[in-house]
């Protein structure tokens, strides 16, 4: 029994906009699985952030640099 | 207008998981805006996989395969 926080329903629209005709239902679990793994790490590198400029709210430049730090690996360009 | 698929409301809880106190809403907006990036680039990937198996169907293993040779790099590790 999967216990995601994110929706599956929102996952099979990103498939959807990324040209997909078809997706299944076990893929867009997976997906949501994933991107909630990816979520949580970047908001422990956002905590780290916000903690570092002295506050205890994440906000979302804290959000923004965990991202750039982190998934901005993933080379977005092609978009 | 933000035109998000992915739910703000989630994105606070896994701040929560992550560790932390105080999420502004601003930066659960910017966290479920990073997600869907990501997501529709692990999609586009799990795409060309599952084209390149010959179906037209993304499946759980195109997404698993595109979330190792994508996000792989991020290091799950400490999760």
């Amino acid at each position: 029994m999967t216990e995601l926080e994110i929706a599956i329903a929102p996952m099979h629209r990103l498939c959807k906009k990324a040209g997909a005709d078809r997706v299944s239902e076990a893929a867009a679990k997976e997906l949501a699985k994933t991107l909630e793994e990816i979520g949580v790490k970047i908001a422990k590198e956002a905590l780290d952030y916000a903690v570092h400029s002295g506050r205890k709210t994440i906000k979302s430049e804290d959000i923004e640099i965990a991202t750039r730090k982190t998934a901005g690996k993933l080379s977005f360009d092609y978009f």
